[in-house]
């Protein structure tokens, strides 16, 4: 069994040595650039993991691992076109150093890109793996809808939010696994846990996302704590506020959550008045702890001797503060 | 042998029979939208017209022929927000009935909606399928890139415009005709020699697209003519200009060329006087036809008895005057 190191060591040697054409270098710089940012590469770190755990060669599984590398990065250089973003992992963005339409297009490149590194899989597989991938793509892109859905409409319950994030978020870890896991001879069975324990990571995952953008420190976190509240996103804190606030308190709620000409920090210590007020924060925790919880009840249940590496890895995730 | 009415009738049903899910709305109902607006749908057909050159039964080519046609209408999708056009086919673009993001999103739903429908072809040609699909997706990519790149300069080679129209339109065409060949059961050599009379009838369709935005009439266009002109594209017979015209009348050209001032149809008519005085429009009606005398030999070159559909569509194309 590699460790998360070994594994993290393959997939970024193999994104710096993807060879792509110079010309026209205003397509492929953009990509080179967005891949050379960085990031935890978790996802394809995953499906090297979930590979492992059923053979011991995780090389056939590189190629679609870096795949879905590039498919990931793909939606945020044009999630940072939707958002109109300047920064990412504090470098400009594509669209701020080449503009939308680079940015476009590049992106729309990517896509294929990714979907000829995951079609690299190994011919037995290749079948399920591709209907993965591309339903797992579509889903991401319906995820995102929802999201910018939600920016015009107050009225999004704590199960839309969690189906959101389902689709946005979860779908591609869990992908990402049980295409690892397929690649490394698991069976049906054994590849639909790895998925579900996956998609429970991912909404653990995202929902500790909206509880560090709370209650991190800026030094940690490296942006300032409080931009959710502050733009009036739909989080899990808002969606459950809307659920337990009695009927007299909620306009007052709305009207708070949507005020734009409060302070940034004035209008964040307040939510954090309210959100502790009626345990919002607690719930948020919980939730959390809650669904890491399952993903372990899932991994645990396929009785393999060696889920420990992917255990520890989704453990890293788990106590990170930033 | 089936008509070209026929297909295209089969090819209009499978669009509408298209099963897009409800929700999210904002997602899908774009993408019904635009595969609404209807359009020659000469890609699918290609594809069916292949793939019954060498079987009689077509029905397995029906799924990739549309994947091959939503891929077509992705790409139409995103030009439009790239070029911030308002209309296509005298209706309001999706970016200007529904803003850029969500016409951003939906056309990456589509690029994974036509890989879906493009893998649903039979398993003993899933794999090149899959491949020249991918390549000629990139490709497409690539040459819109080179399209916008020629924007910002004036030197741009006869040659290097080919190429662009390679990459930007006749690939596809191209490879819809591969693959249905390949579906039909197609030997490589056929399969070979039916993509590269493909890329000669798309070169020679691009050029004549030019040749017609000069020489048609608003009437039969549906537009104004002179269009490219006056927006200073960097077309055949700019490219044609810059390499017949001597020296010493070069920057006059160019200035011209790229003069904002001029009204539509005083530089239109001036243009035309360039064009005529260097025999530029002579040379762009010649390079039309060699691409589809080319195309003829290739197709011709198959000896198969069955070619005349597919050869009196190609000539439909040839003599249209829209």
């Amino acid at each position: 069994m590699k460790t998360f190191e070994e594994f993290l060591s393959i997939i970024n040697d193999g994104i710096e040595k993807l060879d792509f054409p110079q010309e026209p270098e205003n397509f492929y710089a953009p990509v080179r650039y967005i891949l050379s940012l960085g990031g935890k590469r978790m996802r394809p770190v995953f499906t090297l993991m979930a590979c492992n755990l059923f053979s011991e060669d995780v090389s056939l599984a590189v190629k679609p691992a870096i795949g879905m590398e590039v498919f990931h990065n793909f939606t945020l250089l044009h999630d940072d076109i939707m958002d109109n973003s300047n920064l990412r992992r504090k470098k400009p963005t594509v669209n701020a150093k080449w503009g939308n339409n680079i940015a476009i297009l590049s992106g729309d490149g990517m896509s294929y890109l990714a979907s000829k590194l995951v079609a690299e899989s190994p011919q037995e597989v290749k079948n399920e793996v591709l209907d993965i991938f591309f339903q797992t793509a579509l889903e991401v892109c319906e995820g995102q809808q929802y999201d910018m859905d939600f920016e015009a409409t107050n009225d999004v319950l704590l199960s839309q939010y969690l189906e959101m994030i389902r689709l946005k978020t979860a779908v591609l870890p869990a992908a990402c696994l049980k295409i690892g896991a397929l690649i490394g001879g698991a069976d049906e069975v054994q590849a639909q846990k790895i998925y579900d324990a996956g998609i429970k990571i991912g909404l653990a995952f995202q929902l500790q996302d909206d509880y560090l953008d709370n209650y991190s420190t800026p030094e940690i976190l490296g942006k300032p704590v409080g931009g959710d509240v502050n733009e009036g996103k739909k989080t899990v804190f808002y969606t459950r506020m809307n659920e337990v606030l009695p009927d007299n308190e909620k306009q007052e709620w709305i009207k708070f959550y949507n005020d734009k000409a409060l302070g940034f920090s004035e209008k964040h210590v307040k939510a954090k008045e309210w959100f502790a007020k009626y345990k919002v924060d607690v719930y948020c925790k919980d939730l959390v702890d809650f669904y890491y919880g399952e993903a372990y009840k899932i991994l645990d249940s396929l009785n393999l001797n060696n889920i420990s590496v992917l255990k520890n890895f989704v453990e890293k995730l788990r106590v990170r503060i930033s």
